[in-house]
């Protein structure tokens, strides 16, 4: 870790301590417009500190910083649920932006990235279906016909995520059903929210929360959805190969959000066994069960840490298809992790643990969807042990 | 299982079937004033059928069963979040009816105990506390300090379920601060919810739902709360041994509803499992993933109603002194096959069993407390082997 | 339970308290030839007590007991590894009482079962081979071709444990290579031990042990092996449907037998718990990790036990096919929870543990078979699923 | 890893591939005295190639590995029973030359170091005590009283490895049985083994397994020994400050060598997973549950590998004693790791697995003590929560 990278990382934490930390457990269960103006309000401080999207080229405006340096990063952002929000590199505006710098057109970019790096506008990104296994996106459903200059879009999705009150949706596609190449069948294409053919539904309740804004999770309808057959993304039939792209970085991006999380709450499980007396002079750290909670947490944290930095190394210095193995591992190792720890963290808490005083019960319910979004634990070990085994046939 | 219980069983499954069941997914994250209209005519229902307050004596207008026949209706009646409440037979509710048939005066039966039996009016039971440890009560923090004829209570207590609306709380105290009896220190005392010193602060948020009315756990203030001494249950200093009479048939009923939310989380994983075509032709169900979940999910829910009923019957057939042990093994063996169980069933269901869709996802979360309550894992644990080596010493 | 059993279980303690337990560890390892003579005075004793073969029906000489009632006396023989061998009820001899009681004819009972019954040999049962899974019988390699009146069996098998010194074994053989219903292309044949076609290749090494007499696994060749055609049992393709008969009993004795060998670690768990001091005045009882143990060992041997209970009382009542799952279940069930159990005993001892001055380390890598043999752990989950999930379909 | 380790690391492989590998599973169960001779000959291969003792500083003829370098050797050195043997750098030698570099006087050093650098005698260490727990060394029973200048030695040491051939032990002793700095108790002090005070009892049978020569743990009387008070090693008291010396390398040497067990574990699962047909077409390969252990496998092999060389590299430039977490954190996660590997590697190889035709076996049962020696999982995981919740108090 260089002496740049440290001296970022000094800053982002001086943020999250000063600006951040000290009030998201009082915003975490608010409606997102109650908590936008606040979070507004950071971001221009983040800006002002010359951190805003760190994780983009510097020539577009951003820090630069490689799939590992910004890893580092979002390990401290994902200790608050506004952290990566805050310095716009949130997810799925993160991806979004990251396609479209590789990908876009000078139009698209003009349109949809600038103000996106800007902070202007939110986007979505509209891929799982209700009716179809995200694991094999050879069956979606949502289909997008050329007619004339125009792609018309019909399909059913449901977990697109902060659609609510986003700009634009990148939204994956059938766009050729009868193709032999299965791998050449799907499009990705940009639909402004606005267009008449995207019905919003819902926003999804999820583990008792409907949500809004950023944090919503929609269900949509395309309808006879008509957009320019310039909103496609790289060349008709690029679904499968950008999405791929996507993929590593954003799944360092998200592991290490997890683990931002993990440090988080091994600090409260840490302050609350010291602070929670038990018998007169004797603490909830007196008790061997909680050390082997905390010895079993600190190792776990820092193997996950450790894989995913291995995973960002890897993908930065031979590119993320020779990482894959390791991309896949760090996918289910670290949502089971971050499981572990909170559970153990809510039962050291008690009472006050299930309770939304703390964030925990929040990160417990809501995060649980880490093991299931991005390819559930079964298909990326399943994966995994493919990839290995091509070695030994 | 002799016929008579087995034909209570039929029925009680016909009106689950019938009335509760297909509503309650709709109704479950709905709030309380919007729920109970309907309840309350499910209510009409099962008194109309008699089998209204199953787990009482005949001569209180209960159906008398014993410890073990009521668990086999509690784990038809846990099914549903109302199943209970239908019946009259939800905790806290269930268990104040209990110790005040065994230790109230005439009038407070006939000022409590019968408004409650008869549906009429909802109780609640303040014990935990905010500040001390539920699993040592002699440090309990609650004074009731006798002053003539009355008692002035004073004190802070927390996840006192179901006292919004609650026409009554019996309240653990310590009455006797001073003692050399660490056993004879506390009391119950009846203190009405309309006395000025019972001050209702809030429903506590409890991940992320806040409740309201009988499905809510609130904070309360005891602030110079002045009730007559002839409130308190039994004699004063038995609030103890109240409590541990409470304790055996409580634990069967709370063991036997988390079976019924495993048998019907398991059969909605069965259903999942057929029905979610992964590839043409290829359901969940072909996955040996899958089936491992199945398997291991059938074995725990076999092993967690055996070791349940296996207890109820020695509470029934010795006492609940006696059974120690099992009841102590089974209140941490069953919550952890229920979160097993709903994890796996969550997973079966991806992204739909995160959403509010089905019911998996409330009771995961809201299910999480059953490690918690009546004594965390940890200390039931201990106990047990506590118990255990008694023998070997 | 009945008082019969009861009394009968009583006096099976007794002669294990005074003539088993008291030698087993001093000569558990060593060599068989060793151990016999001790083992045949023990033998003399149960004959005399009248507990001979009590799994037998009277009419053979045994105590008549039902599946279930077996299954208790087996819970406590299990508790040495010579207690079913001391009274006759040792597989793979009980197995092959059972299978020649229903199918032999009376030549094969007069001239195999007789002795059997009475201890003077023993036999053993052929089926695992190294070069096809026991997942699935249908791919077995050894055939049996007729020829005149005479079988002629060829083909490789390995871990026919308690070859080593058998005067027979019963052989699962192939007999209808080329048919169509490969329910009933395998017969079970009986083979002398000296026919000159059945080559004995070695007792394969176990876990570091070679073993020696009914204490070994045998590698054998069937070599151009000529048995009559008399030695079939049942008809010609009766093989599987044999070997389903005997399946639900002699899984109940297998995991009866693993539940006394929890019991009698678990004893020993506790008596090091309390007996070993860790700091002046404090013993490892006092370490919550070792309660934790022990009140989790409790829980799932209870649990283990009441699940076999279970499942023997429905193969009693309804019979072996109704009780399917239930047999299954209990087979990976059992086996993992003993080597959770002696694992955890182990880590109680320490050192001692891991020495061969208890039973334990002998338990914890022999008994590492049982989710291995009989169907490993993973036939029996996807197996017990599909059966479940007929019912959703 | 720069170039020079990679270099080394080749040609360690090379030796493994070429004379080690081939034989182990032949010899693994074969006695110490007709193993040694095939392995002398392998250690003059080693020597030749330059590769000698390459823990060991090159100004006494190593190669002056660091601790992470040789960390390196070590995992691949573990993929053999034989491997750390064949190079010189097996415990407990490895760590007796340690700290006889260290602390030894020039006369210690040529009269017991040499011949072992060389490669011409071997030792052993004498710690663990039969009525005494390791995890506190201030109650130990062996205790060295001085007389003139001779220290007499009485007490009783079991698990004292290889030292059924040893030329001299090291052992530890309380010397100063009544002073008031317990970390000021005790020493370490040479004693050769045919000092008539010195009287070896047994090897105790570990898994089965008597053992002898290097491969074998003894039970030792000290009786009225004596040796020169110029035995001991560095100051009298040193004893645990030099004990905590040797614990860092040797924690990471013990680790990357069951690392190296893993990987070979993991290849034989593998191979075989490809390897054996279930049905027609189909290997295990194909079924999900060993996909499952083979990735979950893979993703904790990699954890532990990357925490081991986390904690070699803290110790090589901030210390053992700044490392103290990671250390502690290494010895009970890569030991659970291990016997996880092993276990999923004998289920995938099902009854070959628990046969000694691999090795799988042997290490399943001998490899079951890393849980146990040099502190139990439990001591580690308390003393590893302690440390760090000195931060928060």
């Amino acid at each position: 870790m260089n002496d740049k990278l440290k001296e970022v990382l000094a800053r982002v934490q001086a943020v999250l301590d000063e600006h951040i930390f000290p009030l998201d457990a009082e915003y975490h269960n608010k409606p997102w417009h109650l908590v936008v103006p606040y979070l507004d309000k950071v971001r221009e401080k983040v800006k002002a500190a010359g951190l805003w999207i760190p994780q983009i080229p510097t020539e577009y405006g951003g820090l630069g910083l490689s799939v590992a340096a910004f890893g580092e990063v979002s390990a401290l952002l994902g200790g608050s649920p506004y952290g990566h929000y805050c310095f716009n590199c949130q997810a799925p505006d993160a991806g979004n932006m990251e396609i479209l710098i590789e990908f876009g057109t000078a139009n698209q970019k003009a349109q949809y990235l600038m103000p996106l790096l800007a902070g202007d506008i939110r986007s979505c990104f509209s891929m799982t279906e209700p009716d179809h296994p995200g694991s094999n996106p050879t069956i979606m459903g949502t289909v997008a016909i050329k007619e004339g200059d125009e792609y018309v879009i019909n399909g059913h999705k449901w977990f697109t995520s902060a659609a609510d009150g986003a700009a634009f949706a990148i939204v994956m596609v059938v766009s050729d059903p009868h193709g032999n190449d299965r791998h050449r069948m799907a499009s990705q294409i940009i639909v402004p929210t606005d267009n008449p053919g995207f019905k919003f539904i819902r926003n999804i309740s999820v583990m008792g929360e409907e949500g809004s804004g950023w944090h919503s999770h929609a269900e949509i309808k395309y309808e006879n959805c008509r957009v320019p057959s310039t909103h496609v993304l790289g060349e008709e039939g690029d679904g499968f190969s950008i999405a791929q792209k996507r993929l590593g970085p954003g799944r360092i991006h998200h592991c290490m959000r997890w683990i931002g999380i993990c440090e988080r709450a091994f600090d409260m499980m840490c302050k609350r066994a010291v602070s929670r007396e038990i018998t007169p002079g004797k603490t909830l750290a007196d008790k061997q069960t909680i050390q082997n909670w905390i010895a079993e947490s600190r190792a776990e944290i820092n193997a996950a840490r450790l894989l995913v930095r291995d995973a960002a190394h890897k993908i930065d210095t031979l590119g993320a298809s020779q990482a894959r193995i390791e991309i896949s591992i760090i996918k289910f190792y670290c949502a089971n992790v971050m499981q572990n720890v909170l559970d153990r963290a809510i039962q050291v808490h008690g009472a006050l643990g299930i309770s939304d005083d703390t964030m925990l019960a929040a990160w417990f319910r809501l995060e649980r969807s880490a093991r299931i979004y991005d390819g559930a634990d079964e298909v990326h070990k399943s994966s995994t042990a493919k990839q290995i085994l091509k070695n030994y046939r």
